[in-house]
């Protein structure tokens, strides 16, 4: 504390990040990071060239990436905003369209950054528990608001709402921007951007961190009508006119153009989740539905999520850990290689094995 | 304008950055890019190991760039903050430090970003006037304030402020924040890193985009008392816990790393910087003294400067023109190779005996 400090930085609990450790030999399963490395297109854009043009300032509306991702969605590039990671984009929407009278809206257990941006840029907000089966329950959020923010899948549950519930909830829900979250969407769920032409309150939210194994890269983007769009860059501008650097446009826009291996990936991460759930079960786990790269699952009762956590950290394997009411019975475990996954297994029978006989 | 919009996204007032064309054969002498390419050691850090490893998170704190900066002005790393370009780091200060009852003091004539921060933050502020010969009177700003900052040399005049002015203003004023915008220091400057262990107040705000040739990288930093800087993470972690990619991160290392070829590139740009001010005089300019990589120029009374840059334009050259009070009789413009400023000048010559003659 410093006597320096605005009021705001002294009373914030900032996001903790999952860790990040250099650990040699680690099967790193904490993160939702991709298993596999980006498109081989990426390596391919660092060129001499390109280093050299690095004295120049990088086109500050990253237009030909805007431009592919539009090509992509098949929308007009005017839908497309992009920033420095899905946080950035998230932070300034919060800016661009939360601070209002009424409070937001988002679920109780949820992306954990939601509550910071409240706090850093003063919104009021208002918590709507999950349903005890842990889905969304979308009906609790037809009251007073001053705007709506949640996952597809939710995070850290996985589990995915149907596009019709989100439908039903915009077409109630008319003088708010209705936002959601698909860091997750391309591991099973369905996009709500087929849903952009017809409501002109809903932004979607992506990022290239999870499907487009562009984590190191920090670049996001979201979806919207023209006029949303151009809020965010109004605050784009009031901030940094620059945000993705060149290399992370070009890199951002490789992975977007393959297709081919982006479909790969996200179809290899799918069927690994399928055997890792069914294995998990058969070890007596019980695991949540998951439509994304991760999975929430609870140990058996013999031992608690947190010693499981411990122990495979042990045999350097880290998994999530949340000390929060409703979810520390589980652990999130990201979705890895097929190998990783049977290490992974190996792992738990044996701790669970340990466990059952000595303690 | 759209009635999802957060009031302050109504109001506020963007920054407009310098453009950016892309236009073949253009000299571009508008936004202060260094006029050579970065280190050569940049491009050998860009292998096909860390392009597969992107699909990883970046190091959140940057450790060894913020280490490679420590050495370089043999500090603890615990006094370097770094960013997503300096003006993201500008934007955490702002809302670090001077979210406070007292106005924020800065320069009337000066980087055009601070005030659209004060905008974004609700900040209050309080423009106090440089001299008549575009000095920054430090003695003016010993009132009460909630923060002060400044750039050292000035944007856009380009005049350096003594360290020993900025010495007894921070003897003066204890209780709030000091911030010296170091974008320019590099050509000519004495940094007030010096000055980091006796002030617990003064922060140093840099940039890798000019000196170091990486405007298209985006890595800034700060430096100053380990608690300003504990101050400025928390803002970071409540925001976007990994602004720099990590391909930034190595870049950014490098080009700090490589000790000559930077002393080399600002040697050069020095160089040219005395011989074009010469020159310009010579063609009846009135140039403001720099030690930045950039002159403010006022062509001879026949022609506005203005329409010298339109005129500069039509011969594929773009320098900086703003219509702003006081400063409108200028022409800024960067600091090019010597090439680039015998063609400038050549154009400059050929411009005034045209307009001399025919107008």
């Amino acid at each position: 504390m410093s006597k320096y400090w605005s009021e705001v930085v002294r009373t914030i609990e900032p996001y903790v990040p999952g860790e990040q450790p250099q650990v040699d030999g680690l099967i790193k399963l904490n993160t939702n990071e991709s298993p596999y490395p980006p498109s081989p297109e990426v390596n391919r854009v660092l060129s001499q060239e390109v280093v050299d043009r690095l004295r120049f300032y990088p086109d500050p509306n990253a237009t030909e990436l805007r431009q592919s991702i539009a090509r992509y969605y098949d929308l007009d590039a005017g839908y497309v905003f992009a920033g420095n990671s899905s946080d950035e984009v998230l932070a300034q929407t919060f800016m661009a369209f939360f601070q209002q009278e009424q409070p937001l809206l988002f679920p109780d257990i949820t992306y954990g950054f939601y509550p910071v941006y409240c706090q850093l840029f003063g919104i009021e907000s208002k918590k709507i528990p999950l349903t005890e089966d842990f889905t969304l329950g979308l009906e609790q959020y037809r009251q007073a608001n001053g705007g709506i923010i949640f996952p597809n899948p939710n995070a850290p549950t996985g589990q995915l709402t149907p596009l019709e519930a989100i439908e039903a909830l915009l077409v109630d829900n008319t003088e708010s921007v209705v936002v959601v979250d698909e860091a997750y969407i391309d591991f099973g769920g369905a996009s709500a951007v087929s849903l952009l032409e017809r409501f002109e309150n809903l932004l979607v939210v992506q990022t290239f961190s999870k499907s487009r194994a562009l984590a190191g890269m920090r670049v996001g983007f979201a979806l919207g009508n023209p006029a949303l769009i151009e809020g965010l860059e109004r605050v784009k501008n009031s901030f940094n006119s620059y945000p993705l650097d060149a290399i992370a446009q070009l890199a951002a826009q490789a992975a977007m153009e393959d297709r081919d291996y982006f479909d790969q990936c996200c179809r290899k991460v799918i069927a690994t989740r399928v055997t890792t759930i069914d294995a998990l079960v058969q070890l007596g786990f019980d695991v949540l539905p998951s439509q994304a790269n991760f999975v929430m699952a609870k140990p058996p009762a013999h031992i608690t999520a947190k010693h499981m956590a411990e122990k495979l950290r042990e045999r350097k394997i880290i998994v999530r850990y949340f000390a929060k009411p409703r979810i520390s019975d589980y652990l999130r475990i990201s979705i890895g290689t097929d190998e990783q996954m049977q290490q992974l297994l190996v792992c738990v029978r044996e701790i669970l094995e340990l466990t059952g006989v000595a303690e």
